[in-house]
Protein backbone atom coordinates (compact mmCIF):
# COMPACT_ATOMS: atom_id res chain seq x y z
CA UNK A 1 0.00 0.00 0.00
CA UNK A 2 1.73 3.68 -0.74
CA UNK A 3 1.68 5.72 1.75
CA UNK A 4 -0.99 8.74 1.80
CA UNK A 5 0.74 10.27 4.78
CA UNK A 6 3.75 12.26 5.39
CA UNK A 7 4.72 12.08 8.86
CA UNK A 8 7.12 14.22 10.48
CA UNK A 9 9.30 13.22 13.19
CA UNK A 10 12.51 13.95 14.72
CA UNK A 11 15.05 11.13 15.17
CA UNK A 12 17.60 10.05 17.62
CA UNK A 13 20.41 7.64 17.45
CA UNK A 14 18.55 5.02 19.11
CA UNK A 15 17.53 1.62 16.80
CA UNK A 16 14.25 3.00 15.96
CA UNK A 17 15.16 7.08 15.89
CA UNK A 18 11.73 8.07 17.33
CA UNK A 19 11.95 8.72 20.95
CA UNK A 20 10.01 11.62 21.43
CA UNK A 21 6.67 11.23 23.68
CA UNK A 22 4.53 13.83 21.60
CA UNK A 23 5.95 12.07 18.47
CA UNK A 24 5.09 8.79 19.93
CA UNK A 25 1.70 9.72 20.52
CA UNK A 26 1.25 10.68 17.18
CA UNK A 27 2.94 6.64 15.86
CA UNK A 28 1.19 4.73 17.92
CA UNK A 29 -2.32 6.33 16.17
CA UNK A 30 -1.04 5.78 12.94
CA UNK A 31 -0.11 2.29 13.39
CA UNK A 32 -3.70 1.78 15.43
CA UNK A 33 -5.62 3.21 12.85
CA UNK A 34 -3.39 1.40 9.94
CA UNK A 35 -3.09 4.41 7.48
CA UNK A 36 0.07 4.35 5.44
CA UNK A 37 2.60 6.43 5.94
CA UNK A 38 6.09 7.39 5.57
CA UNK A 39 8.17 9.01 8.16
CA UNK A 40 9.99 11.62 6.93
CA UNK A 41 12.85 12.58 9.69
CA UNK A 42 13.79 16.42 10.57
CA UNK A 43 16.34 17.70 12.92
CA UNK A 44 15.26 20.55 15.38
CA UNK A 45 16.49 23.52 13.43
CA UNK A 46 14.73 22.51 10.31
CA UNK A 47 11.38 22.24 11.94
CA UNK A 48 10.53 25.88 11.63
CA UNK A 49 11.64 26.10 8.10
CA UNK A 50 9.88 23.09 7.25
CA UNK A 51 6.54 23.89 8.70
CA UNK A 52 6.33 27.39 7.32
CA UNK A 53 7.33 25.51 4.30
CA UNK A 54 4.35 23.22 4.23
CA UNK A 55 1.71 25.38 5.84
CA UNK A 56 1.75 23.82 9.08
CA UNK A 57 0.26 25.97 11.99
CA UNK A 58 2.46 27.10 14.97
CA UNK A 59 1.37 24.99 17.99
CA UNK A 60 1.82 27.94 20.48
CA UNK A 61 3.96 31.08 20.71
CA UNK A 62 7.42 31.49 22.36
CA UNK A 63 8.04 34.00 25.56
CA UNK A 64 8.52 36.38 23.07
CA UNK A 65 5.31 36.23 20.92
CA UNK A 66 6.56 34.81 18.14
CA UNK A 67 5.07 31.68 16.64
CA UNK A 68 6.13 28.28 18.11
CA UNK A 69 6.79 25.58 15.45
CA UNK A 70 6.61 21.90 16.70
CA UNK A 71 6.65 18.63 15.71
CA UNK A 72 4.46 15.99 14.77
CA UNK A 73 3.10 17.90 11.69
CA UNK A 74 1.27 15.40 9.59
CA UNK A 75 0.46 16.19 5.84
CA UNK A 76 -1.94 14.08 4.26
CA UNK A 77 -1.71 13.61 0.68
CA UNK A 78 -4.90 12.65 -0.08
CA UNK A 79 -6.26 15.59 1.35
CA UNK A 80 -3.83 17.76 1.27
CA UNK A 81 -4.49 18.29 4.88
CA UNK A 82 -1.60 19.95 6.93
CA UNK A 83 -1.81 19.67 11.00
CA UNK A 84 0.43 20.09 13.64
CA UNK A 85 -0.18 18.82 17.53
CA UNK A 86 -0.58 15.35 18.66
CA UNK A 87 -4.18 15.87 19.64
CA UNK A 88 -5.15 17.78 16.65
CA UNK A 89 -3.72 15.29 14.82
CA UNK A 90 -5.40 12.15 16.25
CA UNK A 91 -8.92 14.01 15.86
CA UNK A 92 -7.90 14.49 12.67
CA UNK A 93 -7.44 10.81 11.92
CA UNK A 94 -10.66 9.82 13.61
CA UNK A 95 -12.80 12.74 11.28
CA UNK A 96 -11.24 11.98 8.15
CA UNK A 97 -10.51 8.11 8.42
CA UNK A 98 -13.48 7.18 10.72
CA UNK A 99 -14.01 3.31 8.84
CA UNK A 100 -10.65 2.73 10.57
CA UNK A 101 -10.02 1.72 13.96
CA UNK A 102 -11.20 4.60 16.42
CA UNK A 103 -9.16 6.70 18.78
CA UNK A 104 -11.42 9.18 20.49
CA UNK A 105 -14.60 7.08 20.75
CA UNK A 106 -17.64 9.72 19.89
CA UNK A 107 -18.35 12.04 22.64
CA UNK A 108 -15.21 11.32 24.50
CA UNK A 109 -12.69 14.34 22.64
CA UNK A 110 -13.66 16.88 25.53
CA UNK A 111 -12.53 13.71 28.61
CA UNK A 112 -9.10 13.59 26.17
CA UNK A 113 -8.57 16.85 26.71
CA UNK A 114 -9.13 16.89 30.17
CA UNK A 115 -7.36 13.78 30.91
CA UNK A 116 -4.14 15.47 28.75
CA UNK A 117 -4.10 18.45 30.42
CA UNK A 118 -4.61 16.79 34.16
CA UNK A 119 -1.80 13.86 32.94
CA UNK A 120 0.24 16.24 32.08
CA UNK A 121 0.72 18.44 35.22
CA UNK A 122 0.77 15.24 37.35
CA UNK A 123 3.91 13.52 35.49
CA UNK A 124 5.10 17.20 34.77
CA UNK A 125 8.23 16.43 37.83
CA UNK A 126 9.81 13.62 34.98
CA UNK A 127 10.95 16.29 32.31
CA UNK A 128 14.31 17.43 34.72
CA UNK A 129 15.05 13.97 34.49
CA UNK A 130 13.86 13.34 30.81
CA UNK A 131 15.22 15.98 29.18
CA UNK A 132 18.96 15.75 29.78
CA UNK A 133 18.69 11.82 28.88
CA UNK A 134 17.00 12.55 25.82
CA UNK A 135 19.93 14.90 25.19
CA UNK A 136 22.31 12.32 25.03
CA UNK A 137 20.08 10.60 22.33
CA UNK A 138 20.12 13.33 19.70
CA UNK A 139 22.20 13.90 16.30
CA UNK A 140 24.65 16.70 16.79
CA UNK A 141 22.69 19.50 14.73
CA UNK A 142 19.53 18.76 17.38
CA UNK A 143 21.55 17.76 19.97
CA UNK A 144 23.17 21.67 20.17
CA UNK A 145 19.73 23.33 19.46
CA UNK A 146 17.99 20.92 21.65
CA UNK A 147 20.75 22.40 24.54
CA UNK A 148 20.49 25.29 23.39
CA UNK A 149 16.55 26.19 24.23
CA UNK A 150 16.01 24.06 27.16
CA UNK A 151 18.63 25.60 28.90
CA UNK A 152 17.37 29.21 27.57
CA UNK A 153 13.46 28.13 29.27
CA UNK A 154 14.72 26.41 32.05
CA UNK A 155 17.33 28.64 33.05
CA UNK A 156 19.90 25.65 34.23
CA UNK A 157 22.84 23.82 32.20
CA UNK A 158 21.23 20.51 30.88
CA UNK A 159 23.83 19.28 33.39
CA UNK A 160 22.08 20.82 36.86
CA UNK A 161 18.65 20.06 35.61
CA UNK A 162 18.16 16.46 37.09
CA UNK A 163 17.29 16.99 40.74
CA UNK A 164 19.72 15.58 43.14
CA UNK A 165 19.57 14.82 46.82
CA UNK A 166 16.69 15.25 48.83
CA UNK A 167 15.30 17.37 46.01
CA UNK A 168 15.75 13.98 43.69
CA UNK A 169 13.35 12.22 46.93
CA UNK A 170 10.64 14.96 46.62
CA UNK A 171 10.27 15.21 43.12
CA UNK A 172 10.26 11.09 42.49
CA UNK A 173 7.80 10.94 45.16
CA UNK A 174 5.87 13.42 43.27
CA UNK A 175 6.04 11.55 40.03
CA UNK A 176 5.16 8.36 41.68
CA UNK A 177 2.10 10.19 42.74
CA UNK A 178 1.59 11.59 39.58
CA UNK A 179 1.39 8.29 37.96
CA UNK A 180 -0.18 6.81 40.91
CA UNK A 181 -3.47 9.38 40.79
CA UNK A 182 -3.26 8.42 36.89
CA UNK A 183 -3.80 4.51 37.88
CA UNK A 184 -6.63 5.29 40.25
CA UNK A 185 -8.28 7.08 37.79
CA UNK A 186 -7.75 3.83 35.13
CA UNK A 187 -9.24 1.45 37.65
CA UNK A 188 -12.05 3.43 38.33
CA UNK A 189 -12.86 1.88 35.02
CA UNK A 190 -12.68 -1.45 36.24
CA UNK A 191 -10.21 -3.01 39.00
CA UNK A 192 -8.52 -5.45 36.48
CA UNK A 193 -9.10 -2.68 33.07
CA UNK A 194 -5.72 -1.99 31.35
CA UNK A 195 -6.62 1.00 29.79
CA UNK A 196 -8.30 4.42 30.47
CA UNK A 197 -11.69 3.32 29.25
CA UNK A 198 -11.96 0.26 30.28
CA UNK A 199 -10.80 -3.10 28.04
CA UNK A 200 -10.00 -1.03 24.81
CA UNK A 201 -7.48 1.01 24.21
CA UNK A 202 -8.07 4.78 23.51
CA UNK A 203 -5.72 8.09 22.08
CA UNK A 204 -5.30 8.54 26.08
CA UNK A 205 -3.68 5.45 26.33
CA UNK A 206 -1.36 5.95 23.31
CA UNK A 207 -0.27 9.69 25.49
CA UNK A 208 0.15 8.22 28.22
CA UNK A 209 2.44 5.46 26.68
CA UNK A 210 4.22 7.96 24.54
CA UNK A 211 5.58 9.16 27.63
CA UNK A 212 6.01 5.42 29.18
CA UNK A 213 8.41 4.64 25.93
CA UNK A 214 10.41 7.64 25.99
CA UNK A 215 10.88 6.80 29.53
CA UNK A 216 11.80 3.06 28.96
CA UNK A 217 14.34 4.34 25.97
CA UNK A 218 16.04 7.49 27.43
CA UNK A 219 15.93 6.72 31.18
CA UNK A 220 16.01 2.86 31.26
CA UNK A 221 17.61 2.91 34.77
CA UNK A 222 14.71 4.78 35.69
CA UNK A 223 12.26 3.13 33.84
CA UNK A 224 13.59 -0.40 35.40
CA UNK A 225 11.72 1.44 38.62
CA UNK A 226 8.62 2.81 37.11
CA UNK A 227 7.37 -0.79 35.42
CA UNK A 228 7.19 -1.96 38.85
CA UNK A 229 4.57 0.57 40.18
CA UNK A 230 0.94 0.00 40.30
CA UNK A 231 1.22 -3.82 39.47
CA UNK A 232 2.88 -3.28 36.57
CA UNK A 233 0.48 -1.14 34.46
CA UNK A 234 2.95 1.02 32.77
CA UNK A 235 5.03 -1.96 31.73
CA UNK A 236 1.73 -3.89 30.68
CA UNK A 237 0.40 -1.11 28.87
CA UNK A 238 3.61 -0.77 26.73
CA UNK A 239 3.60 -4.00 25.76
CA UNK A 240 -0.16 -4.34 25.03
CA UNK A 241 0.63 -1.41 22.57
CA UNK A 242 3.83 -2.46 21.46
CA UNK A 243 2.45 -3.52 18.19
CA UNK A 244 1.51 0.05 17.24
CA UNK A 245 5.27 1.06 17.72
CA UNK A 246 6.31 -0.05 14.32
CA UNK A 247 8.60 2.89 12.42
CA UNK A 248 7.98 2.75 8.86
CA UNK B 1 -44.09 5.92 43.46
CA UNK B 2 -43.06 5.18 47.43
CA UNK B 3 -39.20 6.20 47.51
CA UNK B 4 -36.77 3.29 47.02
CA UNK B 5 -33.99 6.05 47.88
CA UNK B 6 -33.14 7.95 50.88
CA UNK B 7 -30.89 10.80 50.24
CA UNK B 8 -29.14 12.70 52.86
CA UNK B 9 -28.60 16.39 52.64
CA UNK B 10 -27.56 19.20 54.42
CA UNK B 11 -30.38 22.22 54.66
CA UNK B 12 -30.29 26.05 54.39
CA UNK B 13 -32.51 29.01 54.66
CA UNK B 14 -32.71 29.35 50.91
CA UNK B 15 -36.66 28.52 49.32
CA UNK B 16 -35.37 24.90 48.43
CA UNK B 17 -32.98 24.08 51.01
CA UNK B 18 -30.82 22.39 48.83
CA UNK B 19 -27.32 24.49 48.59
CA UNK B 20 -23.69 22.88 48.07
CA UNK B 21 -22.16 21.51 45.23
CA UNK B 22 -21.47 18.31 46.29
CA UNK B 23 -25.01 17.63 46.94
CA UNK B 24 -26.67 18.91 43.62
CA UNK B 25 -24.30 16.67 41.90
CA UNK B 26 -25.79 13.93 43.58
CA UNK B 27 -29.30 15.46 43.65
CA UNK B 28 -29.25 16.08 39.45
CA UNK B 29 -28.12 12.61 39.20
CA UNK B 30 -31.10 11.22 40.95
CA UNK B 31 -33.20 13.09 39.39
CA UNK B 32 -31.62 12.02 36.15
CA UNK B 33 -31.85 8.79 36.37
CA UNK B 34 -35.43 8.78 37.90
CA UNK B 35 -35.27 6.85 40.45
CA UNK B 36 -38.14 7.52 43.46
CA UNK B 37 -36.07 9.12 46.22
CA UNK B 38 -36.81 11.21 49.76
CA UNK B 39 -34.68 13.71 50.78
CA UNK B 40 -33.78 13.71 54.86
CA UNK B 41 -32.48 17.05 56.18
CA UNK B 42 -29.37 16.84 58.43
CA UNK B 43 -27.67 19.19 60.14
CA UNK B 44 -23.79 19.46 60.23
CA UNK B 45 -22.87 18.49 63.68
CA UNK B 46 -25.55 15.56 62.95
CA UNK B 47 -23.43 13.76 60.18
CA UNK B 48 -21.10 11.95 61.38
CA UNK B 49 -23.51 9.91 64.00
CA UNK B 50 -25.56 9.66 61.34
CA UNK B 51 -22.83 8.23 59.07
CA UNK B 52 -22.18 5.64 61.61
CA UNK B 53 -25.21 4.57 62.82
CA UNK B 54 -26.34 3.32 59.01
CA UNK B 55 -22.69 2.74 58.50
CA UNK B 56 -21.56 5.07 55.72
CA UNK B 57 -18.22 4.86 55.21
CA UNK B 58 -15.80 8.26 55.46
CA UNK B 59 -15.03 10.10 52.51
CA UNK B 60 -11.60 10.80 53.62
CA UNK B 61 -9.28 11.38 56.92
CA UNK B 62 -9.21 14.60 58.81
CA UNK B 63 -5.84 16.43 59.16
CA UNK B 64 -5.09 14.95 62.84
CA UNK B 65 -6.04 10.89 60.91
CA UNK B 66 -9.62 10.68 62.09
CA UNK B 67 -12.42 9.17 59.80
CA UNK B 68 -14.35 12.51 58.13
CA UNK B 69 -17.73 12.00 57.41
CA UNK B 70 -19.93 14.15 55.19
CA UNK B 71 -22.74 14.24 52.91
CA UNK B 72 -23.76 13.11 50.28
CA UNK B 73 -25.03 9.56 51.34
CA UNK B 74 -28.00 7.58 49.92
CA UNK B 75 -29.11 4.76 51.83
CA UNK B 76 -30.92 2.18 48.65
CA UNK B 77 -33.57 0.41 50.60
CA UNK B 78 -33.95 -1.76 47.84
CA UNK B 79 -30.94 -2.93 48.09
CA UNK B 80 -29.14 -2.05 51.80
CA UNK B 81 -26.43 -0.39 49.72
CA UNK B 82 -25.43 3.01 51.86
CA UNK B 83 -22.80 5.05 49.46
CA UNK B 84 -21.33 8.01 50.64
CA UNK B 85 -18.86 10.26 47.78
CA UNK B 86 -20.78 11.79 45.31
CA UNK B 87 -19.01 10.14 42.34
CA UNK B 88 -18.97 7.10 43.96
CA UNK B 89 -22.67 7.38 44.49
CA UNK B 90 -23.28 7.94 40.55
CA UNK B 91 -21.16 4.62 39.73
CA UNK B 92 -23.56 2.98 42.50
CA UNK B 93 -26.23 4.28 40.76
CA UNK B 94 -25.56 3.11 37.13
CA UNK B 95 -24.14 -0.17 38.03
CA UNK B 96 -27.21 -0.84 40.02
CA UNK B 97 -30.36 0.59 37.77
CA UNK B 98 -28.37 0.35 34.26
CA UNK B 99 -31.90 0.60 32.84
CA UNK B 100 -32.08 3.70 33.86
CA UNK B 101 -30.60 7.02 31.98
CA UNK B 102 -26.81 6.14 32.16
CA UNK B 103 -24.54 8.99 33.86
CA UNK B 104 -21.31 7.68 32.76
CA UNK B 105 -21.66 5.88 29.62
CA UNK B 106 -19.82 3.10 29.02
CA UNK B 107 -15.89 3.22 30.29
CA UNK B 108 -16.20 6.93 30.65
CA UNK B 109 -15.62 6.35 34.45
CA UNK B 110 -11.78 6.82 34.48
CA UNK B 111 -12.41 9.86 32.52
CA UNK B 112 -14.82 11.17 34.53
CA UNK B 113 -12.48 10.86 37.43
CA UNK B 114 -9.88 12.62 35.90
CA UNK B 115 -12.15 15.19 34.68
CA UNK B 116 -13.43 15.56 37.73
CA UNK B 117 -9.48 16.10 39.84
CA UNK B 118 -8.58 18.69 36.39
CA UNK B 119 -11.71 20.80 36.74
CA UNK B 120 -11.70 20.87 40.74
CA UNK B 121 -8.34 22.37 40.71
CA UNK B 122 -9.48 24.69 38.09
CA UNK B 123 -12.54 26.52 39.89
CA UNK B 124 -11.00 26.22 43.22
CA UNK B 125 -10.52 29.70 43.38
CA UNK B 126 -14.53 30.46 44.21
CA UNK B 127 -14.12 28.63 47.48
CA UNK B 128 -12.88 31.74 49.47
CA UNK B 129 -15.61 33.65 47.73
CA UNK B 130 -18.21 30.58 48.14
CA UNK B 131 -17.72 29.33 51.85
CA UNK B 132 -18.22 32.73 53.45
CA UNK B 133 -21.41 33.25 51.59
CA UNK B 134 -22.86 29.80 52.21
CA UNK B 135 -22.41 30.40 55.55
CA UNK B 136 -25.05 33.06 55.75
CA UNK B 137 -27.31 30.97 54.01
CA UNK B 138 -27.35 27.80 56.86
CA UNK B 139 -29.33 27.13 59.76
CA UNK B 140 -27.67 28.31 63.04
CA UNK B 141 -27.14 25.08 64.22
CA UNK B 142 -25.04 24.28 61.14
CA UNK B 143 -24.00 27.71 60.71
CA UNK B 144 -21.77 27.70 64.01
CA UNK B 145 -20.53 24.17 62.89
CA UNK B 146 -19.55 25.63 59.58
CA UNK B 147 -17.98 28.51 60.88
CA UNK B 148 -15.55 26.31 63.05
CA UNK B 149 -14.28 23.92 61.03
CA UNK B 150 -13.68 26.33 57.74
CA UNK B 151 -11.95 29.21 59.97
CA UNK B 152 -9.66 26.12 61.13
CA UNK B 153 -9.35 24.57 58.13
CA UNK B 154 -8.14 27.46 56.46
CA UNK B 155 -6.60 29.94 59.43
CA UNK B 156 -8.41 32.65 58.56
CA UNK B 157 -12.09 34.30 60.04
CA UNK B 158 -14.87 33.78 57.33
CA UNK B 159 -15.19 37.56 57.25
CA UNK B 160 -11.46 37.75 56.07
CA UNK B 161 -11.73 34.37 53.77
CA UNK B 162 -12.73 36.39 50.67
CA UNK B 163 -9.70 37.87 48.38
CA UNK B 164 -9.79 42.00 48.56
CA UNK B 165 -8.55 44.52 46.21
CA UNK B 166 -5.24 43.37 43.97
CA UNK B 167 -5.95 39.44 45.12
CA UNK B 168 -9.93 39.73 44.47
CA UNK B 169 -8.13 40.70 40.75
CA UNK B 170 -5.70 37.91 40.74
CA UNK B 171 -8.11 35.25 42.02
CA UNK B 172 -11.00 36.18 39.83
CA UNK B 173 -9.00 35.85 37.07
CA UNK B 174 -7.63 32.74 38.13
CA UNK B 175 -11.21 31.63 38.46
CA UNK B 176 -12.53 32.90 34.60
CA UNK B 177 -8.91 31.29 32.83
CA UNK B 178 -10.05 28.00 34.92
CA UNK B 179 -13.67 27.79 33.76
CA UNK B 180 -12.44 28.80 30.39
CA UNK B 181 -9.88 25.77 30.40
CA UNK B 182 -13.08 23.66 30.98
CA UNK B 183 -15.09 25.64 28.35
CA UNK B 184 -12.20 24.76 25.75
CA UNK B 185 -12.27 21.72 26.92
CA UNK B 186 -16.10 21.16 26.17
CA UNK B 187 -15.60 22.92 22.78
CA UNK B 188 -13.37 20.15 21.76
CA UNK B 189 -16.90 17.48 21.55
CA UNK B 190 -17.74 20.14 19.58
CA UNK B 191 -18.37 23.89 18.64
CA UNK B 192 -21.63 24.66 20.03
CA UNK B 193 -22.29 21.73 21.97
CA UNK B 194 -23.75 22.03 25.60
CA UNK B 195 -22.23 19.26 27.51
CA UNK B 196 -18.95 17.53 28.16
CA UNK B 197 -19.53 14.49 25.53
CA UNK B 198 -21.30 16.74 23.13
CA UNK B 199 -25.06 16.41 22.43
CA UNK B 200 -26.19 14.38 25.93
CA UNK B 201 -25.44 15.59 29.67
CA UNK B 202 -23.06 13.16 31.13
CA UNK B 203 -22.82 13.08 35.00
CA UNK B 204 -19.37 15.70 34.55
CA UNK B 205 -22.27 18.16 33.54
CA UNK B 206 -24.10 17.59 36.49
CA UNK B 207 -20.62 18.10 38.31
CA UNK B 208 -20.28 21.38 36.88
CA UNK B 209 -23.51 22.43 37.18
CA UNK B 210 -23.34 21.91 40.65
CA UNK B 211 -20.76 24.23 41.18
CA UNK B 212 -22.72 26.76 38.82
CA UNK B 213 -25.83 26.40 40.66
CA UNK B 214 -24.14 26.47 44.07
CA UNK B 215 -22.40 30.26 43.26
CA UNK B 216 -25.94 30.93 41.81
CA UNK B 217 -27.35 30.56 44.36
CA UNK B 218 -25.46 31.43 47.47
CA UNK B 219 -23.20 34.64 45.40
CA UNK B 220 -25.90 35.89 43.21
CA UNK B 221 -23.84 39.03 42.21
CA UNK B 222 -20.84 36.81 41.22
CA UNK B 223 -23.20 34.54 39.30
CA UNK B 224 -24.52 37.64 36.88
CA UNK B 225 -21.00 38.19 35.94
CA UNK B 226 -20.20 34.30 35.58
CA UNK B 227 -23.59 33.41 33.56
CA UNK B 228 -21.95 35.56 30.93
CA UNK B 229 -18.88 34.09 30.20
CA UNK B 230 -17.48 32.13 27.45
CA UNK B 231 -20.77 32.80 25.36
CA UNK B 232 -23.21 32.08 28.55
CA UNK B 233 -22.14 28.41 28.57
CA UNK B 234 -22.58 27.83 32.13
CA UNK B 235 -25.92 29.64 32.41
CA UNK B 236 -27.18 27.38 29.59
CA UNK B 237 -25.82 24.50 30.93
CA UNK B 238 -27.81 25.31 33.89
CA UNK B 239 -31.13 26.00 31.82
CA UNK B 240 -30.37 22.82 30.03
CA UNK B 241 -30.37 20.77 33.51
CA UNK B 242 -33.37 22.50 35.36
CA UNK B 243 -35.82 20.03 35.01
CA UNK B 244 -33.46 17.96 37.53
CA UNK B 245 -33.00 20.29 40.04
CA UNK B 246 -36.67 18.97 41.81
CA UNK B 247 -36.12 18.50 45.45
CA UNK B 248 -38.44 15.99 46.67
Amino acid sequence: MSASIVFYDIPSTLPNKCWSPNLWKTRYALNFKGIPYKTVWVEYPEIEALCKQIGAAPTRNKPDGRPHFTLPVIHDLSTGAVISDSTKIAAYLDTTYPEKPVLMPAGTAGFHRAFEDAAHALIAPIYPYGLPASHTKLNPLSAEYFRRTREESWGKTLENLAPQGDEDAIEWKKLKDGFGKIDEWMRASGEGSLYVMGDAPCYADMWMAGYALWIKLVLPDKWEEIQTWHQGRWAKLLKSLEEYETVV
